[in-house]
């Protein structure tokens, strides 16, 4: 199973040659993180990024009063990295916590860049990630500027149809940048109008 | 003058050969847009990515019930585009304008693209504009998340330390995420703490 969900996300995405691919397998490392432990804190530099196979993390951080700020859900076929911190070899801003018991494949970002280098095919697969992440990037920001309490709620419903069930309501909360009671009101309302989700 | 700018940004960050240097140049076109009118409109597929060499421009876009909300400023040596739409060839989101009349280097986004599968230094000159770019998004959406009005618009003098005079008030308070009259008592208590700017 090592690597084996990492291999279709792979093959589906980019038109790999099977020796680039070994290769890149081979200097991934697979790893298992106990639910509420760390992959990455604030202050420490990030090097890695991480393939979730299964499980579920979250990447946030902390403000100085104390409340946590969710940046990002990393449920199944997500990447989970703080790039900033890697690329810059500067200390994160950011948390990186199990929320469920999580395999993981490890995978080295300075090898990619360097294999992006090599390979045409890669370097299109790499510029496709950096591109989906900016997408959704500028997404959050208009998403944050402009929608709804509700209209948040049926976005995040949509970027991640899974894990509602799998995430406190505060995180989700959090994630939206609305209270707890904003959410609450949210549900209720669209309870009411026969919402099924 | 026609890229004179341009050439002075790309040789302090990147070790680019004089022959890659000026075949880039000979691709870009040298533009003005008086104030006021757009590069891009909501709708459009972006073709490129735009330098600014002298003046002023934003990207934002328009919610359903008529409400501007500014993703970002570009004054002189900012890049404005949308990667987004560019890159996945699809209708763009937002509006690029000129606030100001304008000079502007434009560069064909998918002739950089291939610019970096042929040379290394250009691909590494591509990754750390897409992780600056990334590194400025993930910014503005913890910021959007957790800081209040003060906090925001210190960051903004901070990003954009020349522009507060040359932007309408709401324009300033739409990218900050808070109405003007937050803006307004913010920038009274800021001068009541004798804060120079």
């Amino acid at each position: 199973m090592n690597g084996f969900t990492f291999t279709s996300f792979l093959t589906s995405n980019i038109d790999i040659d099977k020796n680039v691919l070994d290769e890149l397998i081979q200097k991934c490392k697979h790893v298992t993180i106990a639910k509420n432990n760390f992959l990455l804190r604030q202050g420490e530099i990030c090097k890695s990024a991480f393939f979730v196979e299964q499980g579920l993390l979250r990447q946030f951080s902390i403000d100085e009063k104390g409340k946590e700020h969710i940046l990002q859900f990393a449920p199944e076929s997500w990447f989970v990295t703080d790039r900033e911190s890697v690329y810059f070899n500067q200390p994160s801003n950011y948390f990186i916590q199990a929320l469920e018991d999580s395999t993981l494949l490890q995978i080295d970002e300075n090898f990619i860049l360097s294999l992006a280098e090599q390979n045409k095919s890669f370097l299109a697969f790499n510029n496709k990630l950096l591109h989906n992440h900016i997408r959704y990037l500028q997404k959050r920001i208009t998403q944050l500027l402009s929608a709804t309490a509700e209209e948040r709620y049926l976005d995040f419903i949509k970027i991640y149809p899974d894990i509602l069930l799998r995430v406190p309501q505060a995180m989700v909360a959090s994630y939206l940048g609305i209270t707890p009671e904003s959410l609450s009101r949210v549900r209720k309302e669209l309870a009411g109008k026969n919402f099924k989700k």
